[in-house]
């Protein structure tokens, strides 16, 4: 007999239905008697007891389905300690929760701001196993995250899109890819999609090499360009200040994302017109691609593993192809960045595409 | 032996491609010989006589293409009689590149304005073929453009990727979908998206319905609301405004858009926050559905027996599923609107949709 | 209040559930209580009194879903009236769970056949509204039916992954497409996909011209050749044969459909290699393509208005444009086939696909 | 200066042209003076010296370009040491045409028997390198191959739309997935599908435990199954006969594929209808998928540096999110097989999918 606990935390992606069919179908197949509690909106219905008692019935026909069947909030780890608007103790209310459903183990699907949640309450002595989940792939200690293959489609997709009319036009057009800390979206996206520039939050740009490359293609007598931009690429010049001089400067900018603010650059310093695509949240959602199904397939049965295993307090990573239980306290709190000078980086490079350093 | 000449202008779209293809093989597989010459960026090519011979080669695999292999551009009919900066009457110019070239006809592909100039070059006494291009399908005299079809699979799949993280979040969600005059392709995808709000540039609308209908949907228990709004969506007070009034008070719109304004009000009325997509130029790019490919293969076959029949001066146009040839005359400076009291209207109200009237 | 009853019957296709949703949202929006029972898996629900009260949660999110939430079944008509094994007299039965649930109308989704049944509950004093549902689009008194463009999606998307690997290989290859007594599917998917040649059962094929038609494109530098070509297709010697001596000679084929005997035909007459690719049933299945979800919700919503104005004993049809009220008993038994010398056809010949006639 | 030969070999798959277009991208970005030569039709080309000088403008566009402009074609690697009919040595044939041409390099795309020949022309003293295509994945020495995602992707498409169609009718379908040696493709589909039994050639099948699987989940009210089977799945009885008597066994068999056998064999044991579905060729057709277009781009950039670091006789390999050279003298004639007790199928029985073992 097992009682476990699911949740899903952060923005929502792909394939969290998947992971949450893997898991349950792993215990189901194997253990005797199941029950599993979900709650709702991540760890708000953990913290307010709102959850229901999930059927099998529940996990049926969901491989493919987008979204979460268990809604999802934001709850940043760093309110956690805070007590809520009555007063209330969020982390005791977490724990009450679980004891009260006298649960073997909870299984919490999130990003990083989850995780650290997710170690604390480890730290608090429950039994917590969790799940790698996000568009942004920033994740320490897995290779890949889930969720992230399939905002890769949908990013390239809108590059796609976007190529045969600005071939047609010989336009400069931007198409802007979620990540406001990570650039891991916007380098596959951009690279899947043939961009000509990558601006990633980890490699400055200089607005210059910008209009330098948009050049080179113009004189070489390719017409368009094409620029991949993650919400959280920044300038030189910009790098350099504090974050919170940049916070302030970011809050006064007169354009609703940064993508909005290099078109105006490129056009004064170059005098082209500029385009701008925002694809947004439709990189979060729809049904999650195979990639991702057989990935969370995998750690679902993986988790399921480590629950009948009484192995718990565990991230479940994909590491060289094989599905494995990384410690949380090693992993939590830190964040995998795209390193300006990886393989990756210098193989786009050497194919041509600038990344306006 | 048939000399003809092609362009697209406007606005890109799909199937542009397509439609050209069906010309050249209705052509070239019935008549002994034939010379194709593309004019490169629409008009302009005709105006200062940029084109190159186009071989079977070209049109071979690009069925399913996106974008013109011809270029296109934007020439506002409103400047064809306006002498360009070197003097040049434009449209002496581009009737001494017809006549030079010896040309028996000139196949257009474009909308509206594109229309009205292929009008004039027939008054001018040119052999004229119109082909109806654009995603907006507010073409006169056909029931359908080309275009319009595929566009809306995109608006669509932006909508559904939206549904899910929605859902999700239970959040409020605008999906700004193209249409600056008309609403037809708002209107489709937001039906074929479950939209529950849709506003169109035919329908002015109420913010205080558009939050009303958002309540109540809050109120039956749906957590999510998802607003399919034209770019032309306009407020009940700006349709009262004087044309140039409104033109200032949109140049003067703090807003990048209409959809971020309709958020901004939604906030500001009933306390939602709401997120905004805008899948912009995605919206006329990437490969033309089968239904456009069916549509433009046949508008192309039917054009090539025009030209074999040496019957100018007309639209090519889908009416009640034949191909049928249009007069220009009668149909150049006409747009088609979408009625707000037309049957379809009245089916999406019927199902709970809110138009915000 | 309003009591109506739903069953989907015959083979499954898209659009199915968005059909039902439609007509539900259509009614629950409009009259102050409804009561809906799902008969499940088509008249067999009807026949033995297995059904299910539905909520508007069964009808929430099935927009885009495929297949159908109430399962299906073939009762072939001419059956109907032979009482089942235990001596059960079918339509006794559909009456009287028709009358013991006091139904205001029963809705009924299916093709051709189904269509027959439901035309005979009407004579037998049934309130009948009859929704065109096939991947056929062979149904007498409707422009379109559901499903038939969703399946022209799938059937293309097929002939282009073939396309590809055809050009690679210069090769002849086949796709059979569904479409047994009719070819509007295979017409369609053919010339999307851009097929060389198309076979339908409307025009019966020569082997000859087929194989002259390869030979054609071989000569002309195009190395290889793609057949469209319909589950019916039939030579002309065939097509000599009565119903009955074609059935036996099927029957005895080695072959497992028809495409492998005309491959095995091409490669005696030719020498040619031929492949064949059978996408079978999956072109009945996924999600609905935006296309039909429209045209679904406008069926539904207007069969809704049928409902609340009592007018029965008709087919919701789709003509020019608009939904129409079509009396059962003027189409049910009539099927609409392609005409071998339709515009369409014609169109389809000028640009250079040959039908092997 | 360099001077480069291309060829692509062996059966097609998706991005090939990514892949050259990478390598030539690479080059010419880094390179003073560029020369590609393309070979036509695999080893074929190099053989018969049919080729051409190919352009940067070739490579323009063909990111998301499926199957190879360059053509291929299967070349036994047994019979590469046998004269053609004419004669003639095809290995000396082939070094003469790289001497004539004075390449410093010859990059050759395939998969196993590719991979062979390109070992033996290192062997007989040219400059090869080897880019590891194939939709089988079972090339040794890199963790994925190119084109094999997309080929999941495609059938993953065909299962997801079996499974609508299945649900509606309660049926047991079997979707055959390309493989005739491995089941990589058919284990991913399966798992990303949904498939409830994954029957591959390294796992030989009982037919009686897969009709006991079909059973199990109808006594558990699921009504439907769905089997996904690879071309070269094998009964445990015929796994015991020596490869020449199965060749025979094979050769008379009455169905044109395992998957009509294996429905037969389900037929008979357990008297449910079962069909099938072949997606085929469609496997390795259309566009290549972001994945594979990353995968791509990355392999090619990194053999252009082998190229420039005069580095040859290699594999250029994926392998823990590195490329890598992997010299062919270690790889070639190694096949990487899907070991029966590894992790992932242990994860797939985990979670309920039966292998029929």
């Amino acid at each position: 007999m097992k009682r476990i606990g699911l949740l899903t935390s952060g923005g929502d992606c792909q394939a969290l239905n998947a992971a949450m069919r893997g898991v349950v179908k792993g215990l189901s197949e194997n253990v005797d008697e199941l029950e599993v509690y979900g709650f709702h909106n991540g760890y708000k219905g953990l913290i307010y007891g709102d959850y229901r008692l999930l059927t099998s019935r529940d996990f049926s026909g969901i491989l493919t389905k987008g979204g979460t069947i268990l809604g999802s909030s934001r709850q940043p780890f760093k309110l956690m300690r805070v007590p809520d608007e009555n007063g209330l103790d969020k982390v005791e209310a977490m724990k009450q929760t679980y004891h009260k459903l006298n649960l073997n183990c909870l299984v919490i699907l999130g990003g990083n701001g989850t995780q650290k949640t997710a170690n604390l309450l480890r730290e608090e002595g429950l039994n917590i196993i969790h799940l790698p989940k996000t568009i942004d792939n920033d994740i320490y200690g897995t290779d890949v995250t889930f969720g992230f293959q399939s905002a890769i489609n949908i990013a390239t997709d809108a590059i796609d899109c976007i190529h045969t009319t600005a071939a047609s036009h010989n336009r400069v057009f931007i198409v802007e890819v979620m990540g406001h800390k990570v650039g891991w979206l916007t380098l596959y996206a951009g690279i899947a999609g043939g961009a000509d520039i990558i601006l990633l939050p980890e490699i400055p740009y200089d607005i210059k090499k910008v209009v330098e490359a948009i050049e080179k293609r113009s004189k070489a007598g390719k017409g368009f360009t094409i620029l991949a931009v993650a919400e959280g690429a920044i300038s030189k010049e910009d790098a350099k200040l504090s974050k919170k001089e940049y916070k302030n400067k970011v809050a006064e900018r007169k354009f609703p994302s940064v993508s909005y603010e290099i078109a105006d650059q490129i056009q004064k310093a170059g005098g082209t017109e500029v385009r701008v695509t925002v694809p947004g949240h439709t990189q979060r959602g729809g049904s999650p691609c195979p990639y991702d199904r057989v990935l969370c397939t995998r750690l679902g049965a993986a988790a399921a593993k480590a629950i009948m295993d009484e192995d718990y307090g565990c991230m479940i990573a994909m590491v060289n192809g094989e599905t494995k239980r990384v410690p949380l306290k090693d992993v939590a709190g830190k964040l995998k960045m795209v390193e300006p000078d990886c393989q990756m980086i210098k193989e786009a490079k050497r194919i041509g595409i600038s990344f306006g350093d």
